[in-house]
């Protein structure tokens, strides 16, 4: 990686993290250039634009998702053991990512009802983590570890719900019991989908 | 009511809905202002600062929530009737109180890591509306509706999930299963508490 590429990576780590806490839309180069201390026209010739900041910011923060929970699930055996390392490190990943929450969790609801390329990007970001979800229910189905007859955009919608309601507990409501409570609903998730 | 009140609610009804789409954080005297095409200065007299005005539109929207799920809920009878009546109120005001999704929703992600007399507003009414839930499946316990060994702190958080799991199919995604899905989660969750 050229020193560049390394600045270019750091400069948008830094991004990334100023975006969990203000939020995505908070995100300027004005305020990127307030928090690095480098130059608003430095940063200017490498972003171009607010919005244009705000997509790179998002490619950026799904590369570290897929090194930190897509390409582990995939490497773990299919069936129910890749759907618990799926959770596993979707939930770690949610409150631990960044310092301020799950930029996709602040950033969905944000864009949701704001047309244009960055709302384009979630919406295709979102569906493609949903649709991996399905696919690891339909093989855990395939592998004879779940029931034929489970509904895997029901189990997709469903631990989506738990994820987003640990995120809620523990961070507005700092509930320490919120971790607890989502590792017991995906054991009863689990159980009733479960082969006998 | 004197006109002067009915001009405060109509404010702060369109604050409210405002607010709903472009975030509380982004609500300004200044933004409200261009909305409503009623001056800045008057608005000012009205609200004194933007976290007043943010305030205020919380109080409102706090006030609406209590007309549209928590009265009819607690009239409701007590025991699981109360519970049905809970989950379909909340689904309904989640997803169409504001043309922006629920305020309160966008609000908690939004100020979770910002101190300061909003987020401590949140926290206080979020709270508050996980207690009343913890007291509603309570009471069906208590009614022998619900089986003894029920969590209410787990029931909670899990109904918060189908809630939000919800409202983000429905609002990013534009899922047309969304609340489908979301009634059939509650159908579980229930059943798997329901006394025999």
């Amino acid at each position: 990686v050229s020193k560049g590429g390394d600045t270019r990576a750091a400069i948008l780590g830094e991004a990334t993290r100023l975006a969990s806490r203000i939020g995505l839309d908070g995100l300027t180069i004005g305020s990127l250039a307030t928090q690095t201390q480098l130059s608003k026209s430095g940063l200017f010739a490498h972003f171009r634009s607010k919005e244009s900041l705000q997509l790179h910011v998002l490619e950026h923060a799904t590369a570290r998702f897929m090194d930190a929970v897509v390409v582990p699930t995939l490497a773990a055996p299919r069936g129910e053991p890749r759907l618990r390392e799926l959770f596993e490190r979707w939930l770690t990943w949610s409150s631990e990512a960044f310092p301020g929450g799950c930029l996709f969790i602040s950033a969905s609801i944000e864009f949701d009802d704001r047309p244009g390329t960055v709302r384009d990007y979630l919406m295709r970001n979102q569906r493609d983590w949903v649709d991996m979800i399905v696919q690891v229910v339909r093989s855990a189905v395939a592998e004879g570890h779940l029931r034929g007859d489970t509904d895997p955009d029901q189990f997709a919608q469903d631990l989506y719900g738990v994820i987003l309601a640990c995120h809620h507990a523990n961070r507005l409501l700092r509930d320490p019991a919120a971790h607890t409570r989502a590792r017991r609903a995906f054991e009863v998730l689990l159980a009733a989908v479960t082969a006998h």
